[in-house]
């Protein structure tokens, strides 16, 4: 199969935007998705959220992108009705210690929605198009007071923060969190520290915990300085280079720094259920997609409040391939 | 108080070897130990370990040394014939969160038991000495089947690894544990994670916590691929220098670098009785204290298996001031 073109190793047309280098330009792409298994849905895409990690790997910054590249977690509507999402994972081998314990995310053999090889050998294209088939698995139900194109957001940026508030025990009311970086992952920890019942505030060694969702190289001692003995630091975003860390606050205040990726397919039906709960979405700015390049160029600059979501549905159809 | 000669700002005559400069070399020092207080011990030094703390404070390398400078973390011998042990601390203020649970060591107005200044305003002075007061919520007791000179340096090294062993829930049988830096700590790292019940090996993406002792510049990255998902890597070395982080592997995995600061009076005496049981001291080297800069040489260059512990009731009387 993998030797065939992405227009034909699978039986389904399908069309969608791709990047073909690292310039990470992105243009419309014919290829086709697989037939559905016992397992499979399949579904429509009719919005798609834009993550920094989606520019990351479109200029394959992080050295590890295969290109035709198209990006995307996003939100579908399911064929009997209901509504679906998916994040950033498709695949997992369902047998190691983390599947069995629902963290499919930390799986070795974990397939992600775009630019993972699939076990059958084919490239997974993502959201940036019109269809998508995929394990029921691995599939998420939207609850039914959310709206689509705000709750799209959710599945990647809402989980990655939402998953480590929890993991690392900083979601309890009256504890005092700091969030740094107010982008796409970072307004979504305001929203939920604030919704667990945290003081989002502050000052010099008051913190049980931050979560720090910066993408890019920065320093790690002010956001030291800020926690209180045994406080957190949690970090969600992917700088290219290490960070300089500094050791001896760390050891002064018996403090940590920890990662955190996205979440597992239980804790993120368990976020959504939790967002509905309190009404919680992501700020949006909708845009049709041959406005994708553009945007990013603007998410570079760091100009959107607070995600950018594709309305798939009513402008991928209009392209002419 | 403060202003008088270390000679004479308290009542009773003391004699030690103190550094007067960054050069680090410890010369014979008189100075002067307070009366005891209603709460307060008063004891003869037998035996004090060298730790590599000590070298950083003599030459000043974490940028805060108060000369003179007369350090060390001993084991006494307590008036009414018990056997006592002091360890990195002697005062903190007993009132806070840290304080109230059993944390002195994180007590932002803790003591040390050298370089630092003490509640009169006077300046600590440390085990290089031949006799010491101190507040009796900071003496251990010393188990009777223990040798009192390869047990000095359990108060110090000794904690420091146990404490974080436990902390970081890494004491749990049949964990795979590692150790970086086999010296002082590393050592006694070593004899307590496996009176624990793990198993201390090393291969890549296997270990459920790493205990890294390495107080100079060193690399991160191949300690966090040897950590299995959600392993915890600890530091309890301070290098001059920040680290450099990636990370990449951190959020991966969902791994944490943790530091860990000795420990509070009650673990310390917990960690002394859970030594006496398992048999467990430090490899040591006994030296006479005008031997001293020698063994501060060696520290240096890595040669010694595993601490040096002065022996002071025999060789500190011998010297003429």
């Amino acid at each position: 199969m993998a030797d065939l073109s992405p227009e034909h190793e699978h039986p389904k047309a399908a069309v969608g935007w791709a990047a073909r280098d690292q310039s990470g330009l992105l243009s419309p792409f014919k290829f086709s998705r697989r037939e559905t298994g016992e397992k499979d849905v399949r579904f429509q895409v009719l919005y798609c959220g834009i993550c920094h990690s989606d520019l990351h790997l479109l200029k394959n910054e992080w050295g590890n992108s295969k290109y035709p590249l198209v990006p995307g977690n996003k939100v579908e509507k399911f064929k009997v009705g209901d509504k679906v999402g998916v994040g950033c994972i498709i695949g997992s081998c369902h047998s190691c210690d983390d599947c069995s314990n629902d963290l499919e995310n930390y799986c070795p053999r974990a397939k992600f929605t775009y630019g993972s090889r699939y076990y059958d050998g084919t490239i997974t294209y993502g959201g940036y198009s019109d269809s998508m088939v995929v394990g029921e698995h691995f599939a998420i139900h939207i609850p039914e007071n959310l709206p689509l194109d705000a709750s799209a957001p959710l599945l990647c940026a809402g989980i990655s923060v939402y998953s480590p508030l929890k993991f690392y025990e900083l979601d309890k009311p009256g504890m005092h969190i700091g969030v740094v970086g107010l982008g796409g992952l970072g307004h979504m920890a305001v929203k939920f520290a604030k919704a667990m019942g945290a003081k989002v505030t502050k000052a010099m060694g008051t913190m049980d915990g931050i979560v720090d969702t910066v993408a890019a190289v920065h320093h790690l001692f002010p956001m030291i300085g800020l926690l209180k003995s045994h406080g957190k630091l949690v970090l969600v975003g992917a700088p290219e280079k290490p960070l300089e860390l500094p050791v001896f606050p760390l050891i002064k205040g018996r403090k940590v720094v920890g990662g955190s990726c996205i979440g597992g397919m239980k804790e993120t039906q368990e976020m959504l259920y939790f967002a509905a709960q309190h009404d919680i979405t992501a700020d949006i700015e909708i845009i049709p997609i041959h406005y994708v390049n553009t945007a990013m160029e603007r998410l570079v600059e760091g100009d959107v409040r607070y995600r950018f979501v594709i309305d798939i549905a009513n402008t991928l159809k209009s392209c002419s391939l």
